[in-house]
């Protein structure tokens, strides 16, 4: 395909030397920026889980796109840290103020555009980054004067889930069945399932259950230490490797989808009039 | 009821005098904080659509949480001004930035919790608004160490839009037709339906229809003024009073709702551990 | 008139739609921008005090303004709360810290020269803005390139409230007559006046008298909670609404001449060189 | 006097030791804190007038301060650049943005309080810096919870200007007829009275004229190189040391009154409650 | 060694689940911070040359700690960007902004301090971010009570560096003989030794002079994209894998001490009296 | 020479009227910023030892270079304050946030750059500003376009301070016998050589010995007044204004050769690409 350097010699921005990324071309290039989180997901799940699978549901994405020969995907590095005040109160969670949180992507997206760079996606692995995240396009938009796009990946994937998970109502919310699955899927080690206990807090109000497959309609934000022992949300237990291929699988489906769709956009539909 | 001072002299804030607020029984109390924006909203509605929506929602739930005796509701100064940058090339927008909006926010929150009130209630009327307040929120429970509810009006009612909305999928974006409908049945004047034209944007992605029904899971910045001529996206021209206010009802029904639940939870369920 | 598209809908900005906005003469258009405050105001009245003052001095001065046809005067939606961390031990008082405060209102200015407009009156209702609003004015007049009239109204009308006023020196303070006989004049309700009682708070120094009509030459930030019980800063027991349409007549015919010298006034006066 | 270490080595907070500082009686010394600017001061005084000004005000006002042995009067080290944005246009103009100002003072301020200093006096020499100043001492009182006392010299002293000034209204603007007289008598050399022209710029509005005897109740911000060819506003030409003298005489005679009320308040009058 | 629980499942803070990071004994664990950069290193090397040689120099230093049985090693996530303006013109820099890259290493710092980590170092591999990691030092010491150690590896070996390295003074400067070695050790791939072209910039001043060995002692901030056309400042060619295992072999045997030096302190010499 | 206009009435920009600060031949002219502290330096020495010291400097290397006919050196105001949070505990210290300190040096040089100015050199005397400088130096290539120089003033004469200094290793560190023999040449008074006592903390690690002549490579924030009793580091009773003479003169000659070298330079050497 005339304009389309490939194959790259690495989906990873980072790998690539200068020339190699200036030779990109930028009609035909999406940079997908996984966004993760350092933060206690139960006494079974490692601290990196959010940004585990953010950062390889990036790269498989970026391959299948690359694969498909529409257009070229790179995966920038990682943002590991995420907004995660509500998991303070367990060691080892890391947490981004929302200002430091929102320049460091402002940054990042216009380190890039001075590149030209203009096709971005945001892969999304951590809820509490939801907020920060829409409200940084935004500023983006304004302040770079180029859209970039935001997922949260199980929003992509609601349908799978309902058919995969077997958790109760409210099962789906933090280091639970989707979130191990996933992990045990994607990683070799560090998923402890001897300690992958079920734990259910009660629901707060009937409007605010979380559950990745129907969240309910208004945020409270959870203190995770006041409502959970462990810091699991969910039922982890009846977590396998086999769903969660299931679930990365329809994820990295999707996400190949959407960013072959941004791939076909014109270049006007990122740029402020 | 013991402990609940009623009824108050005036459900808005600012009408009262310190010593009514001194009074107010902080366990029983819940305060409501409206949040608009002052944006283009086509040629047939005034710049205050969203914030005259959000803040009669809350006076009407407030009311209707007062009239029931199991608690105060008594509601803040509307945040009149949204972000709102997708829309600043229509003349009359005024769009703040997500770091003043988010220090906005929680400068009031701050003085209320100095006034020891924990209760909160963000009822949001602007979609560009839902990220900042997701991130605030979680911003004050961190700053402050309470948690503050977050609500975007029309994701209480998706079941009644479905219902009461006739324009096709796409087409509950901006200035539509429940935008209007609500207009025309909140206020007198001001609605100019002559101008009320439909403008439905081409969806530029699969995964981004914007409909207040059913929204798509990926977000991707709008330029309005780049994607619709008038302003408008959806089909304002089938709006009326009558599908106003069931839509009013209908929200003000699930926010009084809300705000019981809300009144009934402990005051450990809204302060950090 | 050419050029001056008259009459206006409505004089608030905000209940303007966007063509409306749109259609105004920039060179003959001055927007008004109040500035008020939610602070305690005594015992005897209400919290929005400086605010309803602002507001209401603003829309009747637009009025005359419209009426006299030389010109349009738009009133924007009025920055409710203002910076009053004197105030904060009393509840009910939301005070915005400076720079939240200077951010908003560079926020609302910036917004109103992007639809270039370029002549703007700040009116100001409550003394703990001044110094924060002449900064803000000089920042705008450096970051936007657009110099912003400032005004605090009862700085125009020295003369009418040593002629009007009877309370002895240093009574004109808080919640004092003047403040007082305003509100009687401008609200129906709200003012309880069997709770309007003297207060007056020793001077700390010979320089720091606080009254509007000779204020001494020096700051020294009160601590209401400190100097006095009520919040009362002197001697609202002989305030009437009579006394209150005389300040206020005196305050719009003085705003209404200023907006009528600044109408006069070509673009390069407010432009930087 | 019992509790006051006097006479203290230097008068400059500065020049002394550590011991020193650490002997002196928090409950009988007052800091004062001169804020002067590096602005453009017409074609015959130098960069520096108002900082010279400032400084040389808070020095006197010390040395009289100490010589009555009612306490210690130490001068901080002076603030030499303001907020002038109005001014930078002329070239060897320095201007700091509102908030590095702010942020500056409040460092400044926020150090002397850990040493458990808190009578502080802010001795201003620039009218642009008025705003900052008021809304810093509001911030300094909420944020170090310390109340700092503002005064800008000449607005303690308008009987002298009326008296010993021979301008006509409008002539005591910048490098005018004042400042030149006092420059004349505070340094031996850089005032060039052969380039001290006379430069009155028409009034903008009748409400807004720019006189250190009479300022007019509404601000509008220079633009000093629209309006003045030279950067004066007024008639230096009639200055002469002679006129200097007087002011500074009084300027220093009133600070002194002041600072000695200052010293005569309690702790508690600084202290928020 | 009571008090130390070893061996820890993986020397990556992230990979631990917060029970293992719970159980870390605070005062026989040290935290090392690794700090890169993704910026241009000439035709040759990946633009996560500094990232990946301050991760490994981390890694493989906590093994040597942990091996050692005397303390904890742990390795917090790499922060992958650094301050790299001076490299922005070359297509895939990216660069955060000095507040940006401060708040970031206050908010990580600031995390683990409340999970009363107190031992830390940073490891920096970028020159760019010397500037910035000295002062937030200072910041962390004032703002957190902690002060953390700081060393940019290659200021440990310049005696190595001098027996090592063949380039010419000046010739040790940027994708330069010892980084090139060093990635050459440390990757598998990613260095195109055919692009390791010599590139050296005429010096701008005698004081100037970029050199590992021997650092000028002023700093003059370079623009690569002015001074060098591959972006490389040096001689390449001749480096060699050996070179670059002595290389990193010293380093890690200095920073291991460091390390110990560190461990063996007390709690007293971190904290803040 | 052409285009220099020489002789200038002083070298203090302060004390330059604004023309004379317009005919200063820009291509010709370098603009020192000298940057102190004011923090505690022992029982003898005054806090503004650094400052005195940075502006004496400052002051002889602008007579030095002006006496050359090279170009002119013009002194800018001098930053006193600098960030010295390691000394707040001792009563006098002033401390700058890294904020507060790097946004004042940015609004100053972006001040002086709007008058075209761009040969700039950041005369350094206190070692805790050396990572602040360093950071703001990149920090105003990227935001204004323009590279200072920065230097400490002790880096460029280590030879001389080895030869003429001779305390042990360690005893040049803080109010030492360079600090002392400095201030003992450049004031007449201040210094108390009856309270010049040795005082030498103990090195934490044998890689962040503090010495003027040859630091250590690790940076670990002191905490002064928990590693000293004085405030001192070093053996200031060795000093001598002899040894101070030597000092000064050594570093005001290799000032003055790194001022003729940066005005040798060409205009684009300064400039970004």
């Amino acid at each position: 395909m005339p304009g389309i350097a490939m194959p790259i010699r690495s989906c990873r921005l980072a790998e690539l030397r200068w020339p190699e990324v200036s030779a990109l071309d930028r009609d035909h290039t999406i940079i997908i920026q996984p966004v993760g989180a350092i933060e206690q997901h139960g006494h079974h799940l490692p601290l990196d889980t959010d940004t585990a699978g953010a950062e390889q549901l990036a790269l498989r994405t970026a391959d299948a796109v690359n694969a498909a020969g529409k257009g070229v995907a790179v995966v920038a590095p990682t943002v590991v840290w995420g907004t995660s005040p509500h998991h303070l109160a367990y060691p080892g969670t890391i947490s981004l103020s929302m200002k430091t949180m929102s320049d460091l992507l402002v940054d990042i997206i216009g380190s890039l555009t001075r590149h030209r760079f203009y096709r971005f996606l945001f892969l999304n692995g951590h809820g509490g980054n939801a907020g920060v995240l829409a409200a940084t396009a935004l500023r983006i938009s304004e302040e770079l004067g180029i859209s970039p796009a935001v997922v949260t990946y199980w929003n992509l994937i609601r349908d799978t889930l309902g058919t995969v998970m077997t958790s109760e109502r409210g099962g789906l919310g933090h280091a639970c069945e989707m979130e191990t699955s996933m992990q045990l899927h994607l990683r070799c080690e560090g998923v402890d399932m001897a300690e992958a206990g079920k734990s259910l807090p009660r629901d707060l109000t009937t409007f605010t259950t979380l559950d990745f497959r129907t969240p309910g309609p208004v945020m409270l934000p959870w203190d995770f230490s006041r409502d959970s022992k462990t810091g699991t949300m969910g039922d982890p237990s009846v977590a396998t490797a086999e769903k969660g291929r299931a679930v990365v699988d329809a994820a990295v489906g999707r996400l190949t989808a959407l960013a072959g769709e941004l791939l076909a956009l014109g270049e006007a539909d990122f740029r402020k009039a």
